[in-house]
């Protein structure tokens, strides 16, 4: 139940890789014969995963990740707009990518305005307009957040965007392939994608660029990638995201309704079964099979090692930070009451999770935060 | 023939790889069940990247390749350095992910040398030293040239650097797994690898950075590679990497010899049988298995699709920008006379190929150069 971690890779992917781990090994930029076949496989992905977004193929830039694709668009735009130091424009909840990216350019001297978001974390589509200025350069902002699951009003900061010409970037790598993602319809301009959250491989993702979008490489060198992303392409690992791209859009519609049924399942039954709980993101625009929550009195961490040990992975925050153990800044931008986001447990339900998992998890999970609490010097009355 | 653009995954990789693209999925980051293996593997693949090298596994952090560790080791140690704008050595036949990279540097206001090289391809460690002043932030250099094969006097080198404190960054993509390489014996202080160069896979790389070197990150986010570079790790990658270390650990002496043996055996060869060839780069401070050489009168590229018709690949320049067809600056370095850089090719033998595969080549190519000869209008007294 950790699947806004990773998701497992799917047979059929794998299935799709294997011959570029074996006999079609060349590389896609030699133009003799064994650089044949790993060329038009690299294009077919790319034609794939444009068609899962609804873009178009030549606007689609692999890379090795999300992380890569954020740190991508926020450095590659910034580097290639007229006004220096230039203005970004994000939200208080932003992936670290995200964050660190855009913390690096205002230490280079750009001036960034983080956006906060209501208790929902739903950032106003109304304070991106009033940000704005005529040095901005960049809007970056998640589709939604891998922490608390809300999904933010993207078309209509996209409008705002656009009337502004200001270019806009979304982290999508929640949504995509999980959550019926258009681009085109969105009107945003970068969107950033990660395979392995949508049963693909780890170490690829793309960037999408919508066309005309000013954007300087930040992986310099060879030509790969029409010359914008260099580097020897990763080619059984884009064939993989390729092939996960196909099954998701024949997917994703099902899969976001089967999981939002299970979602609301575990919602409704830990808020029945356990009392003092604080859900987090909102109600209902959120991704689908995703829960999160604040459990007064206890340690979220401590909740978490006791349903591994009864074989449930769940995580309590980011796993890209989960060994450093701090608190979140996602959680601060919701202004919960203090102490409260130590209690932080989140739930991201997937492919492989049925009813009887839910079911499970509920029953384990109230005696769990039961003795948790009894033993905590937090509670109300404990010692 | 042409090991230096790519070779082929070993089946002991790709076995090594398969449980970590099926039950072993977990992100190495999770702190449940799933994380655990995943995580122990990766700390195992850097154990055994770091003994191939000599160095200690704190000391290599994993990324997409060669291209991801080159752009990192360049712009990470120019942002980290006291001086601004700094300088930065490096030479004439870099790869183009070092020289694209520094040419940034150089758009940002930084100072770049560009040492030339002798007609062998060989940078003067007295150029290193004369060209050293109290900004030089960065000295970047090729280990061994896939273009010319050279091998640079790396090691005197290393000692004029860190007698003026400054760092000393190798792109041994073509060498580490393919020749003897000790970073500690060399004395360097970030190297760039490729898996791909040795038989492991394409899309991962490591940058070898010595403990106290001041080196900013280029992908920032969460906290994996103990926060110096971001991103969900390709873990099933990193383990076909650390296979291929250990691998290239144990046979790559013997496989520097025997290469050897054949690559000289080639070079006699055409030599004997054809005449007017260039050879390019150093007679025997190369690569094993790398041969490299201009035909006069002659497109290298029409040499390679009549060789490819006979079912051998060769290339006429780095791959990374053979669709480009544009002549290479390598090439340009070596103060070739006017025109014979459009005869290059270059073969590069790995561990398939066989003394039968030389003779083959010797038997073809005669022929191809002889009949593209007659055709050229370039040839003496030709039309």
């Amino acid at each position: 139940m950790d699947h806004a971690s990773t998701t497992p890779l799917r047979p059929e992917v794998l299935a799709a890789m294997l011959p570029f781990l074996g006999e079609e090994f060349g590389n896609p930029s030699s133009l003799h014969y064994f650089g044949r076949r790993p060329h038009e496989a690299l294009e077919q992905a790319r034609a794939s995963v444009a068609s899962l977004i609804n873009a178009k193929a030549e606007e689609v830039f692999f890379t090795s990740g999300a992380t890569e694709a954020n740190n991508w668009a926020i450095k590659g735009v910034a580097a290639a707009a007229r006004h220096r130091p230039a203005h970004v424009i994000t939200s208080a909840i932003e992936h670290y990518s995200v964050l660190h990216a855009v913390k690096t350019l205002q230490r280079q001297g750009a001036r960034v305005t983080f956006l906060p978001v209501d208790r929902y974390g739903l950032v106003s589509p109304r304070s991106v307009a009033e940000a704005i200025d005529d040095d901005t350069a960049l809007i970056t902002l998640t589709h939604a957040s891998n922490e608390i699951g809300t999904i933010e009003p993207v078309a209509e900061v996209a409008e705002i965007a656009r009337a502004h010409k200001v270019p806009l970037h979304i982290d999508a790598t929640q949504t995509i392939g999980n959550v019926p993602t258009d681009v085109a319809a969105l009107g945003v301009d970068l969107a950033t994608l990660a395979g392995h959250q949508f049963y693909g491989p780890k170490g690829t993702g793309a960037l999408f660029v919508r066309k005309g979008t000013r954007l300087l490489p930040l992986l310099e060198g060879g030509l790969q990638e029409s010359g914008r992303r260099a580097g020897t392409e990763n080619v059984a690992g884009i064939v993989g995201l390729g092939r996960a791209a196909e099954l998701a859009a024949a997917e994703v519609q099902q899969r976001a309704e089967r999981l939002s049924v299970l979602r609301d399942r575990l919602r409704e039954g830990l808020e029945a079964r356990i009392p003092d709980l604080a859900f987090t993101g909102h109600p209902t625009q959120r991704l689908p099979g995703h829960v999160s929550l604040c459990i007064h009195y206890v340690e979220g961490e401590s909740v978490l090692l006791m349903l591994d040990a009864k074989g449930i992975a769940a995580a309590s925050g980011s796993s890209c930070t989960s060994r450093a153990l701090k608190s979140s800044h996602v959680l601060e931008a919701l202004g919960l009451e203090p102490g409260l986001a130590n209690g932080s447990a989140m739930f991201s339900l997937g492919d492989g999770n049925t009813a009887e998992d839910v079911d499970y998890l509920l029953e384990v999970m109230p005696p769990i935060v039961e003795r948790l609490r009894a033993m905590s010097p937090l509670r109300p009355g404990g010692n």
